[in-house]
């Protein structure tokens, strides 16, 4: 492709995806192949001859659009949150561009330096505590992939810390014990696993009828861990569970944590982001006590995935864990102290230019439509809640202070599920399931950047008209 | 920003990343700021008004450009090579566009289905065997984002294999022992600590004058190993080492391997592209016996970071190792087997669609662009070499059959040191220093999309014009 040719076709993708986005819907919210579907429309063997552009953007059109499910419908109740801004679009484009890469401060100081100034911002704009500010005497923070990297980030912090780092040389002790609820995220499990920690050393903390931890059952778990010679290491507290959005208790699970000099993660990778908006500054509670916390822009800020903000407050216990220096990547600046070398603040070596998503996004106005599309998707909840309140076939499963509404039929699991289905299958809007102790919910998250009361309302008539007649 | 002005940005942002592209000799090649002067350039606090976009792309020009050290400009011969194309450009627009998850097959169909149809393309197109083909019976393959997940994920998968599963439920077993040269990648020490393995885990086998590890050596240590009661589970063969390119003997290393029951990872992040070349297929020797492979297309094939191909011949091990399936991930589709869920193939849960990067290059014609971009890179370090072997104030210090040559003055180490420090100051080109063996090296690595013969001359009259005179 010549430049000229770039020019050409890139005009051609930007009005393509404009158009996209704003047509978003025509299609179903789910798409309807089968398994198979996709890969059988297009060719088995890669092509010997070079193509037209215009023909791979026709299968854009025949291929890929039907084999999505369209997360930015604005009819889109699954999973969690998804709202993409057009700035966070651009910023992609650039990034790609500019095609340097950030893993150290020397190979490419921009990429560095504005990825911290957007960390020290958004710490700013969520009202978060000064020990992660990147300029504090030890903290910082850093732009991850994931909250799932991030959780593993914090794993092996903690684990580092816990063992004076003999870690590094002698491996993973086996008397080194995690906590959290059933309700964390399965990233938890899944890191700890990684990092070698099985699953007889994680201990699942009793939750209360919110769904959130019971800090007086997790003291006493560490306490007979401790009695029995164990190791308490780490424990992760859950701002906005997946299932449910129920908030644990952060300022008591601190004070246990801190006795026993365990390491505090919070992940708020749900509802983090809600702080932007200063009626919900009580999400940040008992951050001050965190030695790291998570929260995803790509969730609820209108930057598109992946951008997940980790900070912490111990980053000479990252370091520790991750710091590897060969010579092909020695540099003066790192080696001064004067600059951060990301690369030892997660798992991979290479880094995309990510925190132009947050700059350019944040510059775009995009702080204010943020708090806008926050607030509304709260009061479209709450208004839901309404709405299913008054209809005695359902019943509200958990509580729901944000944008999620955890719902059943009061027929049971079997006519859930059955619900949930046949809803999906309309293709007019997309639900997903969970089961909160033991009894099958649907998840109505509003969350899109386009959603608005006649999308929430129309779900809800949707999932009206669909309930079976006894 | 409103569709219109998304247009209007888009197709600004596209002329401008196309002039960037093609003016990018007008910039030195390393930045020339010092820590904290891109911080110092930009505004404190996050702005409290909507910014123009104008002024946005004014920052690029006055701020971001100068903070970058230029990757795609022809005289990089840093680190590995870099040569995105404009199709690849594209296609990271494309997937921010679209904005949609592939963690699931059920979360957007086209994302897995793409994904795997292109590791089956890219298996074929560089002649891999085909029992990493997705329709093989064990095996598949799927895109990580850097080569360290790759080495991860290949760790953990052996782990789960090597303690039948069992690891998950005890934790790691510290009778467990990993080898490789000291020539690997950091990656794989990095990945292995992260997974709870010490370095008193970590053999470093010894490698011959070539930096390739000695199969022999590799045999012995396993044999003593076992002798005293530990298990030797893993070993990294690395088809061109980060500081020389070196081939490790794949098939010795498999043989020692296979009788062991060891997982075999084989890691040629920086060459296993070269197999797009039929001339270069000696790339894949012993491939037929690995477990698991992963080459970078971001590396030699103009795809833009981060593109990793991650294949094994063994998913239910990797499954057994990172598969985690809470209630709010089920599908009907995974469960009947029908459909491949990649989160279970990686560490983080989220995905972007970046199979779209291969499927836009290798549909414009990439695949040819790259074999031909390959063989003129190896043909300029043929000639490089030639140049530099008739100057006897240097000293070539490592085989050259492809991409890279090390070399060094012969007036020493701080002699080859200030060289280095003296040409990258100088903004004409950037090269980066490894050390072999105890003794400093320049390396030169010839890797860029635009790199011609010119260049690569002026690199050399450079250097030599900078030798100190005695």
């Amino acid at each position: 492709m010549t430049p000229d040719e770039f020019r050409e076709h890139g005009h051609a993708l930007i009005d393509w995806i404009a158009d996209y986005v704003e047509g978003i819907e025509q299609h179903p919210v789910a798409s309807t192949v089968a398994p198979g579907d996709v890969r059988a429309a297009l060719p088995p063997h890669p092509p010997a001859e070079r193509e037209p552009f215009d023909a791979i953007i026709a299968d854009l059109d025949r291929v890929i659009v039907p084999g999505l499910t369209q997360w930015q419908h604005p009819s889109f109740f699954a999973y969690f949150p998804s709202n993409t801004t057009y700035a966070s679009i651009l910023a992609e484009l650039l990034t790609a561009g500019l095609g340097v890469q950030g893993m150290s401060w020397v190979t490419s100081p921009a990429c560095t330096e504005v990825e911290t100034l957007m960390l020290d911002w958004m710490l700013e704009l969520l009202g978060l505590p000064q020990r992660f500010h990147s300029q504090s005497a030890t903290g910082g923070g850093v732009i991850h992939g994931s909250a799932s990297e991030a959780a593993l980030a914090a794993i092996v912090a903690a684990r580092w810390r816990a063992t004076g780092g003999a870690v590094n040389r002698t491996g993973t002790d086996p008397s080194l014990i995690a906590y959290a609820t059933s309700q964390a995220h399965s990233s938890i499990e899944k890191g700890l696993r990684i990092a070698g920690i099985g699953t007889e050393q994680i201990r699942h903390v009793p939750h209360d009828q919110n769904f959130a931890m019971q800090a007086d059952a997790f003291a006493h778990m560490v306490a007979d861990d401790l009695a029995a010679g164990r190791h308490p290491f780490f424990v992760c507290s859950t701002h906005g569970t997946t299932s449910s959005l129920a908030f644990d208790p952060t300022p008591e699970i601190a004070a246990v944590a801190t006795a026993n000099g365990m390491w505090l993660h919070v992940d708020a990778a749900m509802s983090g982001i809600t702080a932007l908006a200063p009626e919900y500054r009580w999400v940040n509670n008992g951050l001050d006590l965190a030695d790291s916390y998570c929260t995803n822009p790509h969730k609820w800020m209108g930057v598109n995935f992946d951008c997940t903000l980790f900070w912490t407050a111990d980053r000479a216990a990252l370091l520790g864990a991750l710091s590897i220096l060969p010579e092909y990547l020695r540099s003066k600046a790192a080696e001064t102290g004067a600059a951060i070398d990301y690369r030892d603040w997660q798992v991979p070596l290479g880094r995309r230019f990510r925190s132009l998503k947050l700059w350019m996004t944040i510059r775009d106005g995009g702080v204010a439509t943020a708090i806008q599309m926050i607030r509304r998707h709260v009061n479209l909840t709450q208004q839901l809640a309404e709405l299913v309140r008054n209809d005695d076939r359902f019943e509200i499963v958990a509580t729901h202070q944000l944008n999620l509404l955890c719902l059943r039929l009061r027929a049971g699991d079997a006519a859930t599920d059955g619900l949930i289905d046949a809803a999906n299958a309309t293709g007019q809007a997309l639900f997903t399931r969970t089961v909160l102790d033991g009894v099958t919910a649907l998840r109505f998250s509003v969350g899109g950047r386009t959603t608005e009361e006649h999308h929430v309302l129309a779900g809800w008539q949707l999932l009206q008209s669909l309930v079976p007649t006894a």
